[in-house]
């Protein structure tokens, strides 16, 4: 099964694609799509659209997780996060591809066993697991890894608790 | 000149139409997009973003006006209107549409003279510079053309100033 991960945002969009199979996961791609903050809104989401839709095109994700967003430093940075949310969920709705959130805190338990590692340590981790040279760049890539595989790991424990393995 | 306000959200849309011409605005059409509470996040928004294309189509309007969001209840709410946004702005972005946005103030004020105007006054007020027989319902279309109203007022304050007229 092929995870996507997604860290999403109104400047980078974090990308994260794993695969899973059997007790194996293995990292397939990771980037970032960017959009200049000269353009007017609605021209920004169009692009991030446009190239999402392009990843879902390449890497045929079976399912998508993406970081459940809390705490945000004010109202207009959760209007833009979510605007840019809003586009990324429709492609996935038009690819027909199944989204998990994660709270934060899941995702940081998942790559160090406490909800307080650092960003730092939870980097070193996905490098670790993934078997990568280095650490993921940029942050936000790294992030998308991350969630992706708090998803694998979830669902492999749900698969586990239902008794089909 | 044909101008679409548009009020943002999850559950309903609010939709307005008004025609400029001259001196002269007129009332074109009002509306929802309705989307049901027990689909999944990402099928609700394509509907929105479906169903608004189709009132692009049918009404093909100029420009669009649509209110900025300063207070709400909490980032969940924020997050989930940005989401609306997002994929209204979309579809605007795919027909070249520009968009303007404004404060509830300054809709507020176009409609009544002053800020602090309660709904009601502002409903009675469109309903009359419209030429309505009755309060349009329900208060998200009522918002709509009152935003739609605002943008009228404003475009043509901007070209007096400008000269043009």
């Amino acid at each position: 099964m092929r995870i996507l991960g997604v860290d999403p945002g109104y400047g980078i969009v974090g990308i994260g694609i794993i695969e899973v199979s059997g007790n194996r996961i293995s990292h397939v791609f990771h980037g970032t799509i960017e959009t200049p903050k000269d353009l007017p809104a609605e021209k920004r989401l169009k692009r991030i659209y446009e190239e999402f839709l392009k990843v879902l095109e390449r890497f045929s994700p079976d399912e998508c997780a993406m970081e459940k967003l809390f705490f945000v430093k004010n109202v207009t940075t959760a209007i833009g996060v979510g605007e840019a949310r809003g586009v990324l969920l429709l492609a996935l709705a038009e690819k027909n591809i199944p989204v998990f959130e994660y709270a934060p805190n899941e995702v940081k338990v998942s790559l160090s066993g406490y909800g307080r590692a650092s960003k730092k340590q939870i980097q070193e981790n996905i490098k670790r697991f993934l078997n990568l040279s280095e650490i993921p760049r940029p942050d936000d890539a790294a992030d998308a890894l991350a969630i992706a595989w708090c998803h694998a790991l979830q669902s492999r424990a749900r698969r586990v608790t239902h008794g089909e393995n």
